[in-house]
């Protein structure tokens, strides 16, 4: 039975969607067995609302004294906090005691974790987080979404290496893959884009199909694309920001009259379709790829169907046993 | 009478646009004078379908007999390229024989000239392209928009500069300034805009307010946004691309069905509302900063609309010499 451990701490909306998400799930699944990291209290007052999980075996709550905050200092809160969820959960981690860690806490403490704690698997240097974004076609992978700044040209390869593998895991088929830089011509670009062009178009196992600009990312263009964690933290913000923002300007232009009130009425089912591609729900959370154990981070605003989707991930993640499959493709 | 040169070859629509951009200034106004660069057969057979322009004293012809492309190397390009309108009226600027030049061409082209023909004035290293781009509230400056990659801390620090300056001249009053990053807080970000930070941060006639982060640009969270050109090309065309796109699948979805089609007929005037407010038109060109002359650079995909607002904007910039109070700013 698999073993997953969840984060009961992190995240904007606290234990309650954590605890929402485990009762939902444990109410019609009893395959695995989940770790609920976090502080007992508060927990066990969430668990108490949902009465059938009283004589379930499928739950285990740890305890954790600390919290690590969203603003705290990732290096310095995973030194000194050796008593948060997040710590604890990773040492259950490295002792085996749990295969996976679901967290919506803080980025930059996961990554440090991964790095510090879990450490790379041989031939990566820094662990990643891959986020899957939604496009008007199928949904892209883009690494780094944000966890390495002041990236080198090595880095980006291997993110590329381990997206490939990952994604030939999720979807079953070869993905093509850009290079995220300021025109699609190979001299166009900066630095790091430049010598990171010449290691991977040297792979010929990868589907590279070269530089891609932002605007086309939107479009669905490729399957993965690389970039360094600024850029690809720019990149990520400004697609949510504008889509959201465009959505609030489009509603409020419609309730300027009661003639395009009535219009909104008639469009909305039509629109719905729409914004259910882009639900957040669907995509659940973005593995951190590259280290010796399984992190699947999830937004911080995340609720309990995000958390719900992130647990079929790790199932599906841990079942395709992709740290060996990452360590082995390395090794090559 | 102030005399600005157009580049007549540049751009996606060639010289029918910028013909008729003129055209129709000069239909109306006398107060300049317009110095035409391109091939003189061609322009002329487009001064043809204005008959009024044959006796008008108001502008020349200046031909030439190369082009610089799109995708021409820009450094190359201006070196061996020497007949072709870009450069001719770059030597017109510098002999001052025109007093501003406006052109839709190779944006690395125009850059590439104000670095090494006009150079930069004195304190600047690189001439920078400050686009503005519209918000939800006021239009905010973009500095650097894809011009200079591989940027140092203390170029950053003269956009801001430059920014202040010039959003001082052309709206009159002191800007908000953001740099823009991954977080808030003054430790999220790179090396770059660590020490870009400091050197914003330290200058207190600078109104300043930290890091920005790209999804509150849209919503006009500031006035100016620095940032190296790597970053704000990215956002710029994610910006771009985002916004186009999701009116795009709007459009599609409210055609899918009789009802919704029905809806979003009455809901057009209010959308077109919406519209104009990002209406490139509005915005025209966006001035080379920091070099010796004014360059005004358009979107390769600029229409008539476009031209003449940039012939506005030359104006201004002419009037409120620009070039002497960046001088004396960075004088200082």
């Amino acid at each position: 039975m698999y073993r997953i451990g969840i984060d009961a701490s992190g995240g904007d909306f606290g234990e309650a969607e954590v605890i929402k998400a485990v009762a939902e799930y444990l109410k019609v699944n009893a395959d695995i067995h989940i770790s609920i990291f976090g502080v007992k209290e508060i927990i066990n007052r969430e668990i108490e609302k949902y009465p059938f999980l009283k004589n379930n075996a499928n739950y285990t709550v740890i305890n954790s004294d600390e919290k690590i905050e969203m603003n705290d200092h990732p290096v310095i809160a995973i030194r000194t906090k050796t008593n948060s969820s997040l710590v604890i959960a990773t040492n259950s981690l490295i002792n085996h005691s749990i295969d996976a860690l679901i967290s919506a806490g803080n980025t930059g403490a996961l990554v440090a974790l991964a790095q510090f704690y879990l450490k790379p698997i041989q031939g990566v240097d820094r662990p990643v987080i891959g986020a899957i974004v939604p496009t008007s076609l199928t949904p892209m992978l883009l690494i780094d979404s944000g966890c390495n700044v002041d990236s080198k040209p090595e880095w980006l390869y291997q993110y590329a290496l381990l997206a490939d593998s990952y994604y030939r895991l999720m979807f079953n088929r070869v993905p093509s893959i850009g290079l995220l830089s300021i025109g699609v011509e190979e001299n166009k670009g900066n630095n790091l884009t430049f010598s990171a062009y010449k290691l991977i178009s040297n792979n010929n196992k990868l589907n590279f199909i070269g530089n891609v600009e932002a605007r086309e990312l939107a479009r669905g263009i490729c399957d993965v694309v690389i970039t360094d964690g600024f850029s690809g933290n720019v990149f990520l913000k400004t697609y949510e920001g504008t889509a959201k923002l465009m959505l609030e300007l489009i509603k409020t232009q419609i309730n300027s009259s009661l003639i395009s009130k009535i219009g909104g009425l008639l469009i909305k089912p039509s629109l719905k379709k729409l914004l259910k591609k882009y639900d957040a729900k669907v995509y659940g959370g973005a593995p951190i790829l590259g280290a010796n154990s399984l992190i699947i981070k999830c937004h911080g605003n995340s609720k309990s169907g995000e958390f719900i989707t992130a647990i079929s991930q790790a199932k599906t993640l841990i079942e395709k046993d992709i740290i060996n499959v990452l360590r082995n493709n390395f090794k090559e």
